[in-house]
This record gives C-alpha cells, structure tokens and sequence, in this order.
C-alpha cells in the first residue's frame, strides 16, 4: 500500500512538530510520499520584503513578486529543509515541485466570479490526477526514493504555479490508485464531535453520515471542502482517507474516511 | 559522451541570456546535467531583507539566516525557473539539491585560517567526487532525465550547505567518469590572449601551456582557480573541460583543456 501523507503550514512552521513528525515519517515501512504546504512563511516573508499578502476566499492572490516569494519559501526553504531532515533520519527523500521530472502539471486558473467580481488570482494553478506523472513518481518509490511535493507547479509553457497543497495530495494518491491511502495530518485529533473537546474524535465517517453530520453543522467551515476532496479521492478509488493529528502517524488513530 | 555544463551567476541573472541559453541547451542531444550559480540574485535579497553580504576572498560567509536566503534563491526560485524554462523547452529536467535523492553529500569547512586570522565561513560546504551519488545520477540519466543541480548541499546530518558551484560541477564530472566532459560557460568566449580583446581566445592549452600562460601572466585573477580546478578534473581521468562564451553551446568553440 502506497499512503500519501500530507502536512499543512502549522506543523512546517513548528520547528518541534516538524522535526517530531519527520522522525516517525521516515520510520514508516514501504512506499509513501509526502505533500506540504507552508504558507504562514511565505506571508512573513512578503512582509518583510515590503509586499501585503493578498488573500480571497483562503487563497493567495500571486502576481509575478509573490510567485517569486511562494517558489523561494515552499520549494526552497521549506522543502529542501525538510527534504535535509529526512536524509537526516535515513529517508531518502528527495523534494520536488511539479516542474522536476514534469511529475505535476498543473492548469493556470482562468479569473473566477467572486459575490459579483471578476478575480484573477493570478499565477494559482488548479491539479488534476491527469497531471500527474505516476510512471516518475512509481520509478521512484521502485527505487526506496520518497517523493516529498511541496504546492508549488508548473503548466509546461515555462511558467510556475501555486497551487493547493490539499489538492496537490489528493490528485497525487487518486493518480497513484487503487490500494493508495491519503492521510491528511494537523493539529487536531481528528475530525471532532465536539470542535471544543479534543477527546471527541469520530473513528470512522461514511460518506452518508458526512452529508448527516453536516446537515447538523457537527462538521462546519474549513473541513467541508476537505472533506469533499477526501470523499471524492475514495469515490475515484484510492482505499480511504485518515484525518489525524501529526503526531500520531505511527498509531491506529484519527478519523478514517471510506 | 555525458556532458556536465555550468553556468555561472551573470548568465542566470540575464533574463535574455539565460533564456537563450537553456533553448539551447535542451537542443543538446545525449545525457547532459547543468550546474548553476545564482550569487548576485543571493546577495541582493539579504539586502531586501536588510542583512548585510559578508564576502571573504569571494565566498560566502553564511550564518543561519544567510543560509536561508541563499537556499531560497539558489534551491527555490533560481532553481525552479530554470527547470520550469527546460521543461517548456521540452527537456525533462529535475532541479536538485545535493540532500534530493542524497545526490550530493558535503562536508562542512572547518575554520580556516586566512592572513592569520580564523574565519568560519558558517553553513558552507567543500564537495569531493566520492560524495556525489552517481548510481541516482546514471539511473536519471537513463530515463532521460536531466539532473539540473544548484549549489545548496547537505551533510547528511540535517544541515544544508552553501557550497561552489564549479567545484560542484568538476566533483559531478569526475564522479561519472572517463568519457564525460565538462563545459564551464561565461560571458566571455573562453581563454583570453589578451583580456581586452574578445577575439584572442587561445583554442586548447594543455597543463603544461597553463603553467608556461601562468607564469607569464597571460592568464591571471579569477581564471586561475577555475583552470586549476579544470585540469585537476583532467588528471582525474576525465575526457576533457571546454571554457566558453554561454551563447556558444551548439558551436566548437571556445578553450579546450585537454
């Protein structure tokens, strides 16, 4: 079994956390990869080169000085950090954006209808399964190599892309198929019947009782969409979705999505 | 014939020679690697960033947060558009750091004394040939992909280097051996005659004519270093260094140190 863990801002911006959750990362037999984001980062550093981080409905607005910023932050700093970590802890990890080896291609998004206004969200890239390139990424993983993605892509005509780190993992394990697991890790337990009670965790979720759940706002806001992605990467066939906190790769907890 | 180019700084902050060069460079049939540095984009973002560049005897000093900045320049943004601009150009190139797949391991220079004084230049790295890993390297090059390295490191320790593009490139060279053949390009059209004049490019000097050219003065400065990297590279049994202009690739020109 393939499993395609992917790690968000929170836990890369946490120097402890990272380096926690890199160490068990790498004592995880048989194949995997690993997909992150890093987007706290990337704000500071606009900030502190004199940009204002612009953001609509979560995403980054990117012209060509923040494209720069999010490429240096996610595929530079974060990735090759991570990437030295696992070397490190005797992973042969090996970090990636989308334009090396054209293992993710990714498709420009046209301006989008936002309440009325037209937004051009400017070098944000959307992914599809399609685009990834599974015979690279499998000749890797034949060879003990672990492809670590960060959110960042290309369209194949010279340009660079930011794109979703969320989607980025979940186009990866749809890509890579039947019998792929995709565990989505933060700092939370799991996905939560009570968001203030970090003990009411839901072992497992169908897709029936996740229309339910939202329908009584147990689950709400951001883990909709994320959500969404997981049950539509199960429907194109992986084999389920784990929703966990980042330190607890090694153990059975969490919330299984199937 | 494997052939291992490396372009310096000027070329990779000229936007139209860069973008010349890399049509070119795709256009070259065989297995193939580029070695590229990025120094002035470096030291302009510690400016932007209000740190101060600290050179002595033009490498780098590189505490933390210079280690930051020129990871992010070299390994993300320089890195990345470069092998964005290929992939475009229809050459299946990977961008790496030496921690990528463990493809280059350095050691961290001890502090050195110069004119008397200590100076510890921080995170940087000295490559060796016996630290670069040729059976990924070869496997890439069977695929048909080619390796496009920078020059950030690591010491498998968890620690990234700054480490000298050209030595990395020789170290590449010697490690793959007999037979592959390694082309430093720059803005001039190779080894000068005379320093003023574009035309007096000396076509081949072997290592006894580099001594006779040294003692004379004819070749001085910065050229010394690389010439005796070069033929140091030679001695290790490699086929042969070409010196030429970066516009130049696809023509037999240049110097040839044989």
């Amino acid at each position: 079994m393939i499993q395609v863990f992917k790690i968000g801002g929170n836990v890369v911006d946490n120097p402890v956390m990272l380096s926690d959750f890199l160490k068990d990362f790498a004592a995880i037999p048989g194949p995997k990869v690993l997909v992150h984001g890093g987007g706290v980062m990337a704000s500071q550093m606009q900030k502190a080169l004199g940009m204002t981080p612009v953001m609509i409905q979560g995403r980054r607005v990117t012209d060509q000085e923040a494209l720069k910023v999010v490429t240096m932050v996610y595929a530079g700093w974060c990735n090759k950090r991570i990437t030295a970590m696992l070397q490190a802890n005797g992973c042969n990890a090996i970090g990636l954006t989308g334009a090396d080896g054209n293992v993710i291609c990714a498709r420009r998004r046209p301006p989008v209808d936002i309440d009325g206004e037209m937004v051009d969200y400017g070098f944000v890239g959307d992914v599809k399964p399609e685009g990834v390139n599974t015979a690279f990424l499998n000749s890797l993983l034949a060879q003990g190599i672990v492809p670590v993605l960060c959110a960042i892509n290309h369209d194949s005509q010279g340009n660079l892309l930011n794109t979703n780190a969320d989607t980025i993992a979940s186009s990866v394990a749809i890509a890579l198929g039947e019998g792929t697991r995709l565990i989505y890790c933060f700092e939370k337990d799991g996905v939560l019947a009570d968001k203030d009670d970090d003990s009411s965790v839901i072992p497992h979720i169908s897709k029936d009782e996740f229309t339910r759940l939202k329908a009584e706002g147990v689950i709400a806001d951001g883990m909709i969409p994320k959500l969404q992605n997981a049950f539509k990467a199960i429907e194109a066939g992986i084999d389920s979705v784990v929703i966990k906190h980042a330190r607890n790769i090694l153990n059975e907890t969490g919330t299984i999505l199937k």
